[in-house]
């Protein structure tokens, strides 16, 4: 899996801050922007934060190249509605040769691993024999929810927040997961005020909207809140 | 495939025309809708439809039930953003007898229809193997697009004519044309007013957004029309 | 101000309930909606709410018709994007006889009113005047927020969710707020369960997005609570 | 009235490009962004722009400061509502210097003028008065719509060529379709090809969607294209 940023709105988090402080502000917005500079963009966006006021983080969005993700994570992905997708099509493109991902849980049995192996190799032989015969629309029913995938997406920060805050969660399935993290260590490496509060709900509010029952991490973040105070 | 109507906004075409009267009228809203009778809603909408008038469309919203649709067709179905969305999840219902579908291109082929078969027998049985020791979630992944699915969607009567221009094209695929198709029938036969205009670009506008070069169609509407006039 | 619930999808706990299933069972859904009886329903959106498992709710939607609101407050209504809007047009609809809306805490200041009056009826005059040289979309450029509007609206219930949690917080302007009062009295009186828990954050959630420090609301809850328990 | 384009996403027509392409490839998404020059991104851009595929342009948004417009056209603006919105506030910002939009039917007539601007004075003189005693809220209540306001809005292309659309059209009234050439106006400056076919639907699409009936343009459309052709 690889995850790349490929383009965004160019400081982020001096634009936010401008953009939230014409809201409280009898300034001329040119003016307002002028006179942001980093620092004060920073301490701005702290606060925003705290507030949960996110609607000026809005402005700034981010563009994402994914690439060899299964269709099942795509699948889940395309399910946030606030955002904008561009995906390769098993309409329009051959998928003779297709890449798959293996699930750890199958990867490491491996009897297991064999026999997916085995199977994904049959399913290519059967695709490639129904794709010199029907349009490559219909041959595609065979493949699998592992076929690998390429998307370009693009998030604005607060839609990416609530991503991040569903798909960090331990609940969430491991790949879509992990394409999350990597969204996430990618986008505060270049606005790292903006996403610093960004992260699963336990994380980020201490509640869990699974209702506790599952995963363990909120005690163990009570705990190492307890133990810091 | 099974398409079925199973909720929607009740008076669709009254609602929808006090609404619209209200923008250009000075009478209290309630007393408008009491004054909305059938004959006059009728007119009305008519009258917006015309216009291109769809913003007072959108206070009606239309709920489905689909079953035995593929993976494939709810990948496409889901990409219409201003919808409401509750899916059966592979990962948490088994999928040890999952039902599949065959586009007709193979189904009609002797040959291309065993393999398919056969092979989707393979498929389910190292599903079940893979179900028995790994989470459903990663055993999913040998599931093909085929597979098939159950979902609940909520359209407003808006959003519903894209889908219909989009998915009625004869470029769209013939299963999720098909799906479009069931959904038409299902809200002309209670708001025939409403989804009088509806369907494919070619057949409400006589453009074609594909540039005209495949299907034809737009040129047999062009004779028809020239016939009728 | 008369807030009214003019249509709304029919059975809506049933209607959630079926939805909210289908994500987790095998059935058809079809049967599913058949052997879902209301009492079954009220017990399954409960836990959706405990769970804030919200996205079923979005196959519910209620349209409110609304009368006698300031213009101050439909435009901060008209912010609410996932939501659909048909309004009177100031541009179509002459306003010289506008009813207004008077905030109380000018109109219980005897001197305040007085003035505030006057001013009124000094700016329907000049309203009156210019709208029999000019077109009235730009004789509108006088009128007041306080000028009344009508506005027919329609909200999903998750969206609703949203902006009742907002609007209801007692940092809300009055008049909003007072609309979004009408709005929980109205939806609960049909669909008591599904917004058994609509409100604002801190009655909800028991967090005060503004930071608690403003209107003591909060340490009341907390109070009670503790009392409660 | 003051219109500027403060941010936007970084090359936007290579962007919007590479994601087009990655729908009809096979290659990865990283190479296809290495592989697009200007020239082929130009090209393509053209391309989906003749063809009506509007999906890709959406993952490139643009962020205006506009300043000095009415409250009557920011009213209009924030109903577009795939678009983020920043807006003054009069709860939180005193306006008892507030400026003024006069329109201008209104400012070439001397004896509307001046009954204009002194009923402004006078409600500036009331809102003083009020604000000096009750919240900065409800004095607002007085303020006219041609009171200035101050807004940052972000729009992804898809959603701007709507606006434009809307918006550019002659029936739109003259401050919001100011408005409306101004952003054109910037944004061609940065993406001349992205924004090749943007425009009133007359001038883009030959049709008019109010039904022709009204301002004369689509006629001239037709005689200039007639004496092109």
């Amino acid at each position: 899996m690889e995850v790349s940023l490929i383009a965004y709105t160019p400081e982020p988090e001096r634009t936010v801050a401008a953009a939230a402080r014409l809201c409280y502000s009898s300034q001329d917005p040119h003016k307002l922007l002028d006179g942001m500079n980093e620092e004060k963009a920073v301490a701005l966006v702290s606060k925003l934060t705290a507030m949960g006021h996110f609607s000026p983080f809005e402005h700034v969005s981010f563009t994402f190249a994914i690439n060899g993700i299964s269709r099942a994570t795509s699948h889940q992905l395309v399910r946030h509605r606030i955002a904008s997708y561009s995906q390769r099509s098993q309409r329009y493109v051959g998928e003779e040769n297709f890449d798959y991902v293996i699930p750890p849980s199958i990867a490491r049995n491996e009897v297991l691993r064999d026999k997916y192996e085995t199977l994904m190799a049959e399913i290519a032989q059967v695709y490639a024999q129904l794709a010199s015969s029907v349009p490559a629309e219909d041959a595609r029913y065979v493949l699998p929810n592992a076929c690998e995938t390429a998307i370009v997406c693009t998030f604005n920060t607060r839609s990416l927040y609530n991503l991040l805050a569903h798909r960090l969660c331990l609940r969430a399935q491991w790949e879509i997961r992990n394409v999350a993290e990597k969204m996430l260590e990618q986008v505060r490496a270049v606005a790292p005020t903006l996403f610093a509060e960004a992260g699963a709900s336990c994380e980020t509010t201490g509640i869990c909207p699974e209702g506790s029952y599952s995963c363990g991490r909120i005690e163990s973040i009570k705990n190492r809140n307890g133990a810091e105070s």
